[in-house]
């Protein structure tokens, strides 16, 4: 919806059955935020100071040096009615409240705030029993599977456990699917979480709401591990991923980012010979990769990607999406093809959840986890 | 708005005035994507099949070695009345027309998805007459600064130039702002242009909308150089930003994650005596790494980024968010030192942003680009 103070009203008035309405944006500092300005119009009720925010953008302003000037007061400047939640990455603060008849939320639109707000939100609406009791829920989050694949491997449970609420969703690290328990329950369907395991088998990598880099860390400290990384057509995705998660420095040491050919002869001691051979994209090329990356980083373990991202650099031999992923370990060293069939990003997106995938199954089998590589349904 | 087809048509309902109406997700091959199927029976039309869809998930599946099942045909299945836009990235088409009035423009929720058919959308909007005349508008894309310093930068200009319509956003790299013409004119006003760049000065880093990584390979390009990068709190994200755009291997060569100390000595060639003494989020720390990088990776330009992300590790001297970046080309090795005041992922994305926009004044200016970084207005 637009930042016009009439297209809010109007946006709020097009939900008289909502008990609750999250309006996302338009809190900053400059004159398109309008949001609080529009809901305390559309609510006929003044805006007023919150002091604590008040206190707290003034005390934020006086730390950086800079004025407290009327961009930061408006900011703190709430619909009569309405609380604050303050923000703890930035200057606006979250709005909560009831106002005529239906709960508030007003968040601000950066993603990163917001993501950091709605814990806050959710404890107000859950101390003011605003959320009731919660419905049983079974996630699984997989990986190596399109969602047509992941839809076709549920299908018949739909039939086998009625009135439970399906959905699938694609995340960075493949897709997700989830059930509700029947309205009314009070348990899950006895049975389903077994015949959700049995189908999906091993291709779940978590049962609750972490991401892939955080459970590989995790089985890493769990096993007294560290890993490096060797990266070419991701070009350091890999370990940024793994260094997302705060407290990495435990288990990941680091790596190299071999993007041209000779980085990958000179830093990680690819032959040149092997290079000339079978070319960046290959099987013994990521072999050699993760043995030059463990060694060279001192890691127990070692991941490598090798691999054509796209949109250019495809042949009818190793066409777009073609990615090699290597392993090596005390175990020995692995390799396993993979071809996706999205675009650039969503390729390297994809080529660093297999990497971590296959990682984490060798954590937990100790065996060569591309064996099964090629059989499964991906992209 | 959930997946229920009451919702939906609530949705549709809710927006009489619209001329345009988009709607994202639900397009895909799950029980639980009902966007296709609650529009048509808000229209009261048929469902049906479009024949060059069908074809081509039937010719998609046979590539796959995968059945042409009921999830796809259901993926084929369009309201009577609105046309196909198909996916060059994943099953679902976009699908567009006009029913009741209004025009409606079905997206896939897939993100990567939605941003591939985007352009098609736009390009069937405009060939139908549907956008009217495009109103003049001026962007300026900026870096080192926050919105509400950038907002104080520029509230004379609204005074100055009367009629034109503001916004600012934050972006991965920064903060964008956008004055749109008058109502009616057909051009910017005259000295609007200038008066942005005399504000703005050097934070400015694109009139356009291309992304920093893509500015800089761009520059590099230009002058026939190439770059490495030595990371540490960013654990490769630099790398991935570069590398995310096609065709960065003209002027990107790779570089080392440096994320254990002991790599940074050993990789990148810090002294120990030097680690010992500074630490590594240090000034010498970030240039010795940056020189370590342009020798070991044989590139004519190093970057190099090392800090304390967060949300540990930091103390008094080096709080949360101190991050130091590195430079080294043929005329010298600088280091600047920033203090972001985010979180964890957005401290990473600011030392990147921070970092390319270093090598793009280096490029432009060949001096010291850390000389007035403090003065900036940041975070």
């Amino acid at each position: 919806m637009p930042d016009h103070a009439a297209a809010i009203a109007a946006a709020l008035d097009a939900a008289p059955d909502a008990c609750l309405v999250v309006l996302t944006g338009g809190l900053g500092p400059t004159p398109d935020d309008l949001t609080a300005e529009a809901v305390a119009a559309w609510a006929e009720v003044p805006l007023q100071q919150d002091a604590a925010v008040a206190a707290l953008l003034r005390a934020r302003c006086e730390a950086r040096g800079r004025p407290y000037g009327p961009n930061m007061v408006k900011q703190g400047m709430l619909p009569s009615g309405l609380d604050a939640l303050p923000n703890p990455e930035g200057t606006a603060p979250a709005m909560v409240g009831d106002l005529r008849g239906r709960t508030l939320v007003l968040l601000p639109g950066v993603p990163s705030e917001m993501r950091v707000l709605w814990p806050l939100v959710e404890a107000w609406l859950d101390a003011g029993g605003r959320l009731g009791p919660a419905r049983p829920v079974l996630l699984r989050r997989t990986t190596r599977l399109s969602e047509p694949v992941l839809d076709r491997l549920t299908a018949p449970l739909l039939a086998e456990f009625p009135g439970c609420a399906w959905s699938w969703w694609l995340t960075r690290w493949g897709v997700d699917v989830q059930a509700l328990a029947p309205a009314g329950a009070d348990a899950m369907p006895a049975g389903l979480a077994a015949r959700l395991d049995e189908v999906l088998g091993d291709r779940i990598w978590a049962r609750e709401f972490v991401d892939l880099p955080a459970v590989v860390l995790s089985a890493l400290r769990d096993a007294g591990l560290t890993v490096a990384a060797a990266e070419s057509c991701t070009g350091g995705l890999l370990g940024a991923a793994l260094t997302d998660v705060p407290g990495a420095s435990d288990a990941y040491r680091g790596g190299i980012v071999a993007y041209a050919d000779d980085i990958k002869r000179d830093l990680l001691d690819v032959p040149a010979a092997l290079l000339r051979e079978h070319g960046a994209v290959s099987g013994p090329c990521a072999r050699a990769m993760a043995d030059g990356c463990r060694a060279r980083c001192g890691a127990d373990l070692a991941l490598s990607v090798t691999g054509v991202a796209g949109p250019g650099g495809g042949s009818q031999d190793k066409p777009v999406g073609t990615v090699w992923i290597g392993l090596a370990s005390a175990a020995g060293t692995f390799a396993g093809r993979t071809r996706f069939l999205a675009h650039r990003a969503r390729n390297r997106e994809l080529a660093v959840a297999v990497a971590l995938d296959a990682l984490r199954r060798h954590l937990a089998a100790g065996d060569d986890p591309f064996a099964h590589a090629e059989a499964d349904g991906w992209s």
